[in-house]
């Protein structure tokens, strides 16, 4: 059994860290910090929880934190953990960090896409991009991971194989990304509000969403050149869920016979089904299933579909998460299960919830 | 490691039942049911289940199953079960019943609120109706359970403490309750599109709706005497959830100082909290916390409040369920959590999902 | 033409009377009032409007409104109106007041479930509630209009009749209310956030709510003796729409043959009939027909069905709004028209959008 | 005063048709055809229409209908008109088909993409393409109108302007569209089911949706050369509303100094600007501002916006309408209005309903 401690527990990927971990046999939290409720009962706030957890929420020291828990989430703004994280720190815990800070290795473009100064960049080299069906081992054997985002680890997922195959025309790649509006989320936001989102539908940051460099940097070391992608993100009038559109252009390929013909269906199912069969957590669907984000609610999912289109050479690729579990609190404890040698799928064998 | 079986595998209660079944460890499903879709795979239907189910639905030939299984779960229109019930049956198998064939004793009842013949009602006295805070010594020995209703779990925990103890005026109940739409079932019916409940809230079956005289049973065996009550359903935009808000007026009570007076907030919530302290699905709120159904979903919680009105003498009660888990599915594992002695939480420690 | 000026112009209330107003052939906005947004195009703040309107918003200047214009809608927080208004200013324009600081009589009544002190309790003598179905006549003469509230006009005009005409017993009076979001106004709060709110359904303010004393007030004249109800908000997961369901003990009624008996269904159906048959705004609905939020929404129409229980005595009324149109500004413009004897319908027949 | 017929009046493309045309001061509506509803009360079909419509629904008998009107509109199944139109109707009234049985000019192109033998092409060389902004003047002098599909209203105006100036590689085309449910019709399906589609999101009839090649056609006039795209919908929880995201490589063009350059911000704004100045419904948004599918329900606007991308050297062009409006019963009485010389937003400057 060991300790854990959520900075930023109070925000939508808090509490879903909270709901996973109460299920999780190997853990048990010590630490609800929250600066917003510093002395109020976390179940006032959260009140699913009401008999549930019993503790009130505690500041976010991390320091004396680092020095009580075994491993530390934090479900913070940009730039929080990259003012606080010390030497001290990581030597005492492990930290699990769901913000962006630690995600971009080349600092200058962390910098121009969030607008805020990196605090403490020496860090970046040894944090491990925790996105699990990649880096699986890499993530086992460190002290800072960096938690992939919602938007990342569903476009990446859904093109990774095919991307590190050399299947597709990576200057063609277009993500058209949908999200529930819990990935905005909890501040009390005119923008967010249930009149303003529901019986709506919007792009918004149009070519300048902070998630494009995340997506085009681990792409970009799958496909070994550098990929510059056009990513779109959009409001969807419900709670989760995350579907990604992806276009590209197939590239031919040599086949058996010596000659160089486009992909069949056939032969990109097999490329996903390579890479994914051994993954709990990325279903593959059956032929002409696309993915529906309802489907995966509430799980540690990701659901990918594709279809070929003859006409235009394009492949479009579909996959589908829950944003706040395998796009945050979900994938943060299957890292922290690979830091800590649980099985992978502890605490996530989640069931769908479904309607 | 008991097998179980479902009857209506592919309805939204059934497909409940599966989502918890699969997280319970005592339990096996042996047999999915689906007059519907014999021979198709379970996961084509309902695909959250995609690699976690591999069987294919079966037909509904209830002897075979009861020889095969230690439970039977029927989640069958009404009058399915009544149809077919045998003794031998019920010596093979316990049976949890998820329709309403079994929950009224009054055979003639049954008949004019539910406009169809019983077919079987020999078994009626046997049947134990299935609301677990107050049968469960009963349903423990039990063959064939009654599970209650959505509206009528939700409607009669929420008031039962007070009818029990004579605190309020029974002939001033009125029960005005909110459900989701999954309560209305899977069937294609042009008054449940989305178009039609989106953004829609509407009153139905008001003065007649088939909840009504199995909450009135189930508050008469608790006053010791008949109970008449306006109950009033409506529909509400949303998936999941019943929400009652329950109206009586209060009848004093005997003070210590031996004087009649209307009971007061401490002295109404000390009777609740006497009855429901040891339960560990009915959670009584604290003080001015009115329930909300989505601090409830996904999970078997019932949540009450309570608020008196020293205007009009009357005490507004409120009760919230999830009618898919507590309303349905999840009240029927309970039951057969006590059928076959497993902790009565066992596979339903579910956390609410939220948001 | 008819000038007119809105303060409050970028509230959801507000925003309402602009899109009702510009399509009223009779009146031109002259003024945008909105302290949050003095300067910005009215056009970026709804972006509906974009190219509709063109004009900038103004700040709450009303001595200097008033001069300008020959109506002023104010669509303000609560003691707004009350702090500002002056006999010049109702010397120099009418003014409709969508805020509740002059629907109450008793200023120790507002001030006691308002928590705020009036600031001029000597226009309260002269205000007219402008439920134009029952104040018809004192409106057409008022200077000053207090403009009902959005759960009052429903909740009112449901019962009206039968109050009025004595076929219900008042001391069983209950009225269980269910309002869409858009009752709860453009502020950024957490409560009415998107993820707050979608698939939930809650009870708030019991027993406590503002308008509980106005329904009273107003069921008080029709009845002719002093009223005291329950009054139960509910919030629902939708934009716009109010269901109001009301429960009240039937009265005896003298009938034909001198007899006293309960009324039956054509009996009630006669008296709602008899108030409303030359009421364009009210829709009395036809035997067994519950009305659907839905079906009223975007319009000035009441839609109003009943049901009568044998079994406890008991008729259930039914009513249902758009809470900003009859519920606010649609009622206000109702006003307006009355105001200035433009056909009472006039700019008002929209007709419900649908779905 | 004109009179007008539908066929298919009870489909939500019907029924919005009644909207519109109540509102419209130069039309009658002398029959309500719907063959599922023969006998019935229109108003009890839709009942926002009670008091509104009094008139009961009429058998599909469009030859008699076309003695009776100067104009029928045609909201039926494809294939239905295909199947019915004879000459003689032409020459005795004006058709505006809300089907695709027109819209293709070349009949094996229609049957191959929806599967059905086209009964009629003698009459698909006269009907003209009901898109107002662009075919305008062959409208005026129709007899038969095909009324674009919803989508390709959307996808085709939000590019139109772009690919007749030849700004973007028609080869790198895509539009990635999302659609509210309404657009999916009023048959009870369960894919539709309130609990299917609500926090739902998936594309679906992905490289096969029969909107492709009526978009392909209408951009391939405007390029003069033969355009191939991808078109991918998605089902949104919303009952209104279509965005279309479309993305694509800007070419360059020949600059005032003579060198070849992408065109900037300004020049794709002045492009948009000059082909939609004089549009009433369409509404060039302002830079920066994406459009919102609220921002225009219950109205006929198309809203558009854009940016240009120079990482990538695309740009990604938005388009927001109404499903009903725009791209239905709107446009379809936009185009009657063109036919009968009736100012051509009459009855259609409805200001959209925002929350």
């Amino acid at each position: 059994m060991i300790k854990a401690g959520i900075i930023g527990a109070t925000g939508y990927a808090g509490a879903e860290l909270v709901r996973i971990l109460l299920g999780h046999k190997e853990v048990e939290i010590k630490w609800y910090g929250s600066r917003s409720y510093i002395g109020e009962k976390y179940a006032s706030v959260y009140r699913n929880m009401f008999q549930l957890v019993d503790d009130s929420c505690l500041d976010d020291n991390i320091e004396e934190l680092a020095r009580q828990v075994d491993v530390i989430f934090t479900a913070t703004p940009q730039g929080f953990l990259a003012g606080m994280l010390t030497e001290e720190i990581l030597a005492n815990t492990k930290v699990v960090d769901l913000s962006a800070d630690y995600r971009i290795k080349d600092v200058k473009v962390y910098e121009k896409w969030y607008q805020i100064e990196h605090k403490s960049p020496q860090f970046i080299g040894e944090a491990v991009y925790g996105l699990c069906e990649v880096n699986r081992g890499k993530v086992k054997k460190a002290r800072l991971v960096a938690n992939p985002g919602c938007y990342t680890t569903c476009s990446i997922l859904t093109a990774y194989p095919l991307v590190k195959e050399g299947l597709i025309d990576l200057n063609t790649l277009i993500v058209d990304a949908k999200s529930g509006t819990s990935g905005a989320g909890r501040g009390a936001k005119t923008a967010n509000l249930f009149c303003e989102v529901n019986e709506n539908m919007k792009a918004y940051g149009v070519t300048t969403h902070r998630h494009t460099p995340e997506i085009e940097e681990q792409l970009s070391y799958a496909a070994g050149e550098e990929v510059t992608i056009n990513f779109t993100p959009h409001l969807v009038p419900m709670n989760r869920g995350i579907l990604a559109t992806e276009y590209a252009s197939l590239k031919k390929i040599r086949q058996a016979d010596g000659s160089l013909q486009y992909p069949d269906y056939e032969q990109v199912k097999a490329v996903y089904d390579n890479y994914y069969k051994d993954e709990y957590f990325v279903r593959v669907l059956d032929k002409g299933v696309c993915p529906e984000t309802k489907w995966v609610e509430g799980s540690n999912f990701v659901d990918i579909g594709f279809q070929i289109d003859a006409r235009t050479g394009r492949i479009v690729m579909m996959g589908a998460i829950d944003n706040l579990v395998k796009g945050a609190a979900g994938q943060a404890v299957q890292n922290m299960n690979l830091l800590f040698g649980f099985p992978e799928n502890e605490g996530l064998t989640l069931v769908p919830l479904f309607p």
